[in-house]
């Protein structure tokens, strides 16, 4: 059985160069706390700002774009792009942070948890920046690239900041309301986790120079991997035990989250059972027994089942995609390991 | 004496161009209400969101790149980059607003007022992704521009938010460090404010294939022009009438902000004054009677005077460097009345 560690071992050889490519970029700018902040966030330096050589993050969005573009033996044309794509998204998680007003982070003090507010929103929207500053390198030291990249990264970026701002919509919605549904629920993610997987990958076909064809079979491939992987995280933070995630058992529930399964069970359930849902989902604090009510209705409509084969259509959609692009058997069989890896089943795993 | 209206009107032609790309820009994302935040504090819409067509803001720096580009037969060659800076300014006052809590922007409330402050942490950062988008519509419409601008204009950008972080820096300190000084004050408003009336100016030129020498007066004259007026803003909060800037007289003073006045002042006074204006600043709030003091204590040691005298300084860099400027005397005075509508001495005017 893959287990997400043994991802790490494939992308491994990636995230010493993305790393070092962060580190120069940092290095370029004035000498001001600010950048320390982003060192500290990205694990580079510990709240003390002393340097350190701690785990920061899988670099798994960036790890996956340099992987692909070595399959076409363009990997040093990938550095730039695929480092952009890893400090847009801890650019996200800087100011996700602060809008779940999370203390913790990787184990760690969030960056407004230590620094502020202020100074979270201020080092992201730097950082944001910064994401842009480090496209603009990919061109400077590639002419074979086009600057047609940096509108086509930018409108992805967009669309995730679109994912959040669907996010707060749904959370402002009871749960009885027709605009939670699984379909927006589907749109939310897609925006939010699954294009900041198609993006890296589809990302690889563009720096190499390939086709829009294989470029798309690239983006179909990461986008659907993403949206599995979000899916199957949804199940995890339900049913998988606080060693493998790091996640409370049942937080999502705890705090009220309408995740799919939620939003399935609330569908599927008969009226009785939908009013218990109901009323504690509208509670102002759930407690551990209102925990076990939901968690014997999700087994009562087997909403696991339903959820998974979700999560595994879009990872044979995933599969597809894979199987068409312009790459050899072996290389293929890595990019399965990855996917296999990542969507581990929830309750085989546990 | 030319007062800020009629710089509107000089600059009026260009503000139609420049609201009608930030409309189309919009336009052509997807309907989500993300979108309509937008539209309501550029002042497309008001809070119900019907469309309106008030005034959203001076649209001073787009119409100032737009202008200068004009003189060089070259209009039509700034409307993107001129428009990604005005959006990117606008992005700034958004989160400007939620990070000093304030209600009211150009007498409507902002933008966290009405959707909270998460959304207008978000709303932010997705129009900051907008400025990006739009400069790379500079490049799909002009081939003549090169993609450099996007690496330069980004690096300004970068510069704007570092000066609100020394902005942060300068809050948290007591008014006795020895790191409130000119100096760092004058780093912070280059950063935060002079920088992006030298960006438009200089991008100006870019846009219009002009020399580097020719980019480099450019420069000078927007950079300078910005920190006279941010100097004569600061003058103002102290010693202007409500009715001209729209703030309450001595805003600055009741919020105990460390303009160049105020740190001008504690570096001149006598060791007895120094300890009256200390004791103020340390307490928790400021009174009227205190106000009155402080400001007895300005006028004693002529602070206004010295502070105007620095404006003064930098006006005179601006014009000299726009007398350096490759464009007709004609054009040179319509700068110039801009620069003395801008730079109005605030007893005079008062």
């Amino acid at each position: 059985m893959n287990k997400p560690q043994e991802i790490l071992k494939l992308l491994k050889k990636y995230v010493e160069p993305v790393d070092n490519e962060i580190k120069s970029l940092l290095s370029d700018q004035n000498d001001y706390l600010i950048y320390d902040m982003m060192s500290y966030f990205f694990g580079f330096k510990d709240e003390t700002l002393k340097d350190i050589s701690s785990y920061g993050g899988k670099r798994f969005r960036s790890g996956l774009c340099i992987l692909i573009a070595d399959f076409y033996g363009k990997a040093d044309k990938a550095l730039e792009v695929a480092t952009s794509i890893e400090i847009f998204h801890n650019f996200t998680l800087i100011h996700d942070d602060i809008e779940d007003r999370d203390a913790l982070r990787r184990g760690k003090p969030t960056v407004w948890k230590i620094w502020g507010i202020n100074h979270g929103i201020n080092t992201g929207d730097s950082q944001m920046i910064l994401a842009n500053i480090e496209l603009t390198r990919a061109l400077e030291r590639n002419n074979s690239i086009s600057n047609e990249i940096i509108g086509i990264v930018n409108k992805k970026y967009l669309e995730v900041i679109e994912g959040q701002f669907l996010d707060f919509c749904l959370e402002d919605l009871s749960i009885e309301h027709s605009d939670v549904n699984a379909n927006k629920y589907l749109e939310m993610i897609s925006k939010k986790s699954a294009v900041l997987v198609g993006t890296p990958a589809m990302a690889a076909g563009i720096v190499s120079g390939k086709a829009n064809e294989e470029q798309g079979n690239l983006w179909d491939y990461g986008f659907n991997l993403g949206m599995a992987y979000q899916l199957r995280d949804d199940l995890a933070s339900i049913w998988a035990c606080e060693d493998e995630t790091g996640k409370a058992e049942c937080k999502d529930i705890k705090e009220k989250k309408k995740t799919l399964p939620i939003i399935y069970l609330f569908e599927k359930a008969a009226d009785g059972d939908k009013e218990i849902l109901s009323k504690i989902y509208h509670k102002e604090n759930i407690t551990d027994d209102d925990v076990e009510k939901i968690k014997i209705l999700l087994e009562k409509y087997e909403v696991y089942n339903y959820v998974w084969d979700i999560a595994m259509q879009y990872l044979e959609k995933s599969l597809g995609a894979l199987e068409k692009l312009e790459i050899s058997n072996d290389q293929k069989q890595i990019l399965k390991n990855i996917n296999n890896a990542l969507i581990s089943d929830v309750k085989e795993t546990k």
